[in-house]
């Protein structure tokens, strides 16, 4: 019998790991000796850090970076076990909650402290790198990014233009002479589940700018300058990058990482199964149990415990694969069709949300042996 | 593949043949083409006459009969598909329920209505019955019930004594002169899943007495006429029944149906499942559903999901037996060790009692489901 689990956080109240281990202690209590397996999932957003250097045994490194408005951000990237591929959370230094409500400013607000990070790497002689790019509080294009790097974004009279979305209407010029001599050895692989590209109606600046605090007439300026840079791109790096989809994701950090960094956009699942080897881990599997905070018709989207059973039913198609779930919420049953075999809420009753996070871990643990024992 | 659904009721939510009906729903999105037998179930308290009239489709008699403090009570039992039991909650007639709360006064309470509805029964030729016991307003030793049968009960002067548990203190002799001719040839069950004794500490008046509306000094006096009742039974019918488990039940009414009827307590799980004749639907069965609203370690002590689980166990060793409870709780993982395969929650979330209450068929038929798509 061999029992592969790769849960996905549960927001509020346990990470990845813990959601595996308390589904591996109600797991054992049924099989005390099967072959079982723990991987902590992500899907790309938030917790993708802690997931995959808790899968690998990884490390952590701290470093001070410029946070989005240029204030001093203690931020912390992973390493992974195998030493040389680090992963990035872009929202550790460049994210929203890093600036507080009355403050938040898209014209100013910069991916700079993401740069930082990227640099920090480079520097560690790391150049395989993940970088998950939820939870912006930028819409400058990557330019900050790009900046940290080296790039320098040159007026009409060659001097720097002012971070943020709202100086690139003042960009004449691209200057790639101070790059960082590592970036081109680098291979970024960008998680990335949104296919906005980077202007227009469903570009980053109307799609993503107010929750960002734009107003009106700034989604407009915004897009217009990410319209500017995108022309000023192809015109000095030779590089079409505002039509592909995701380059309007963060702020239009998916198209600043394409053009100013040897990058590609993949979906947040797939990176995070390769890096954690769980494609190679499912080949033989009996029992494979997954899932997340919150289940609903949704989940097919891109996240985690759709990623896992797809891959699941892929490799072992014999093997059943259980959904547990904090909450499952509108038309979860969709997901039976698509190949899910049993998708269930924790949930021992009437219990407030506090009381339900409070209880995560031992509600995990009970639903995974009642189901073991099921399937016995 | 067959497939018994042998749910109890959720009280406020769902009879058991609505809760039987939700879960086959669920269970046939899976199995469109299985043998699923649906078996409404109860336990011998509330919703017994309900559960078996669904259950063997059987219709209602309805009655008019004295309540407990004699005003007039429409009282409901049911025949059984057969046409020749009669399953009758004693409640209906003498319950706690039909008594305002200060009103609550076991001196003077009465089980007359539930021999009202008995000899309702005889009259039309029934001489099988089955007695659900539970929920009664009275300490009465069952002599209103007795009375109502043609019993009577005399003073030292030949006056009948008055109703209720207060007049036994009076009581010299009991006259069976006119008692329904049809009695001795009644089979009675009786549907009693406590032990108590008639008298003492653990008797009728003590343990029951209170939540009647009995005082400190009331429950003396009642304990007092019960232990006398017990002596002019003895010496009047020969009969020693205050010493029997079960004898104390609904306020003495377990004694006085074994006095003054030809009654056998039995486990009211027992009655149920012989009257629904479950046992022989239960000889081939693959998987089974039972459950009610709420299933935690006292399950075990008669409750409806216990008693088909270990049935069902016994039956049919093989089958998978599942139990779908609006709430599980404390120490439920027992029932795993006697014998349950997987007992759920049917909640999905984070939700209040009232959302569960109204979303329990909802709930129930997607937990069938996903529970047929995993045992699949």
């Amino acid at each position: 019998m061999k029992i592969i689990i790769a849960m996905d956080s549960f927001k509020e109240a346990c990470s990845a790991l813990e959601a595996c281990e308390a589904v591996a202690k109600g797991v054992k209590e049924v099989y005390p000796d099967a072959a079982i397996e723990l991987v902590p999932m992500a899907d790309g957003g938030e917790g993708t850090v802690q997931a995959l250097v808790e899968a690998t045994n990884g490390t952590y490194v701290e470093v001070k970076v410029q946070g989005p408005l240029g204030q001093s951000v203690q931020a912390k990237y992973g390493l992974l076990g195998n030493g040389t591929t680090a992963v990035i959370e872009m929202a550790e230094a460049s994210g929203l909650h890093l600036v507080p409500l009355k403050e938040r400013n898209p014209l100013l607000t910069s991916t700079y402290g993401t740069g930082q990070l990227i640099v920090d790497g480079l520097n560690r002689g790391i150049r395989d790198f993940i970088i998950a790019i939820g939870g912006s509080a930028t819409v400058d294009g990557g330019t900050g990014m790009a900046r940290a790097l080296g790039y320098r974004f040159l007026d009409e009279q060659d001097q720097e233009i002012p971070q943020g979305g709202g100086g690139l209407s003042q960009l004449a010029k691209i200057d790639t002479t101070n790059v960082h001599s590592a970036l081109k050895e680098a291979r970024i692989k960008v998680a990335c589940d949104v296919t906005n590209i980077l202007c227009g109606p469903q570009g980053s600046a109307a799609v993503f700018g107010p929750q960002k605090g734009a107003t009106h007439e700034m989604v407009d300026l915004l897009d217009a300058n990410l319209n500017h840079l995108d022309q000023i791109i192809q015109r000095d790096l030779g590089l079409q990058v505002g039509q592909i989809p995701g380059s309007g994701a963060a702020g239009g950090l998916g198209a600043g990482l394409l053009a100013f960094t040897p990058s590609s956009l993949e979906p947040g699942i797939e990176i995070v199964i390769q890096a954690t080897g769980l494609k190679e881990k499912m080949s033989v599997v009996d029992l494979c149990f997954t899932g997340e905070g919150q289940m609903d018709f949704q989940t097919k989207f891109g996240k985690t415990p759709y990623g896992v059973m797809k891959l699941a039913k892929q490799v072992s198609p014999m093997c059943k694969v259980i959904g547990l779930s904090g909450s499952i919420g509108h038309k979860v049953e969709e997901l039976y069709d698509l190949g899910f075999d049993c998708i269930l809420s924790i949930a021992p009753g009437a219990h407030s949300l506090e009381e339900l996070i409070a209880d995560t871990q031992t509600n995990l643990t009970y639903s995974a042996r009642s189901i073991s024992q099921l399937v016995k």
